[in-house]
């Protein structure tokens, strides 16, 4: 109820009603404070000091909205794997919040449009982190207008469950052995996968599989079909040789 | 409601009731699935198998409290500080959160005694990690067990201001200056820090400071001190040089 009031008492710019009618599109109920989605959408290029030495623009928003995002999408991949390792929750969490993914989130759900930055108006070629930058402070911004439980519903049912396809996102480990192969090539070094063990019965079978560089071991995959236990070994690998 | 149901549909051994009463003890409510918390003080050394390859240890749990804790924390210091620049709050709530602060959080509030671990009826010189890596796991638990709002609770007021003196966390920068000057004697580097400019009134100057690598200025720090404008390069110069 409260802040319901608090909502009367803020005055409305042409420009608040806009962004008013965009948030409520995108959450679902109308913003209590829209100063706070106003400061979500304010890029530091064009933030204005307020206090001597500091700028008024969403990077702080952004630093809350990251650390919300990231324990809602941990505690949803938790109960939806129960029986996955905390390697694999790490793994698939970092693939959902990581800068490109939200980048793209914030164009589908239409936030692009919305951040001022400068140079908008001079070409549509910008710096693209800032779109999931503002995404993350959205997020902030949601978190400290509507509180946790409604961000949890946000997040999930808007954000995740809509455009997420989380199986797919778990299939593209396909990356890792090209990204093994291209690292090698680059810097002419030999790569090879190699079967060592096959284990379990004919509808059960298990595969174990070297990875080695230049003749040596340098990483062990595990899986449940030879492809599986190929990109096991190449994420091992990646780790171990720090490839990116 | 149903929670307390709950409660009375598990078998407590000895053990749990011991358990149950130091949970009490520490977040000042009974818990409801005492499970959570025997899960919780699981490290993997002594976990058994439940699922084919699954081993059951808190993990996941770790997992999960790591986040939680990092989004309570985040928001804790970003109402705390409105004045202070996403960098700031980074840097503090990782030396809030980081695995050292953690190991030493879990021995003051007596998690340490309950976790069980390989090695413990051996010696108390174990890995150090396994208190803090269990400390997150309880956190896990307890926002499983009791959910959001008792979970900020209880890190806010019985963690952060019964455990921590964050302006004493803040005034550790003392370190930066040192670890440049350590650095560059490591690899025989020259360290200068350099007033260039002194600005202001009597009673409300202001320093800034070039640090310089060999002759090169390689950050340059600003303060209302001469040592805080130091500190203020120093830690630039990390960041720019990747001291860890």
């Amino acid at each position: 109820m409260l802040k319901i009031i608090q909502r009367w008492f803020i005055r409305y710019s042409e420009q608040d009603r806009k962004l008013d009618k965009a948030v409520t599109g995108i959450t679902g109920r109308r913003p209590y404070n829209i100063r706070l989605y106003r400061l979500a959408m304010k890029h530091s290029s064009v933030a204005a000091e307020t206090v001597k030495g500091f700028k008024e623009s969403n990077e702080r928003l952004e630093y809350l909205g990251d650390a919300v995002l990231g324990a809602i999408v941990a505690e949803y991949l938790f109960k939806r794997y129960p029986f996955k390792d905390e390697g694999f929750l790490t793994e698939i969490r970092s693939r959902i919040v990581n800068r490109e993914s939200l980048n793209k989130l914030a164009v589908k759900i239409g936030l692009s449009q919305l951040v001022e930055f400068e140079g908008r108006k001079r070409s549509n070629l910008s710096h693209k982190s800032i779109y999931g930058d503002a995404m993350e402070a959205f997020i902030g911004a949601v978190y400290l207008d509507k509180g946790f439980h409604f961000t949890r519903r946000f997040i999930i049912r808007k954000l995740l469950m809509q455009h997420y396809d989380i199986e797919a996102v778990i299939e593209t480990t396909t990356n890792f052995k090209s990204l093994v192969i291209e690292w090698a090539q680059k810097l002419n070094h030999k790569v090879e996968f190699n079967i060592s063990e096959t284990r379990g019965s004919k509808h059960n079978k298990q595969f174990k599989v070297d990875l080695s560089v230049d003749g040596e071991v340098v990483a062990t995959g595990n899986g449940f079909s030879k492809k599986k236990a190929e990109q096991d070994a190449a994420r091992k690998a990646c780790e171990a040789l720090d490839i990116p």
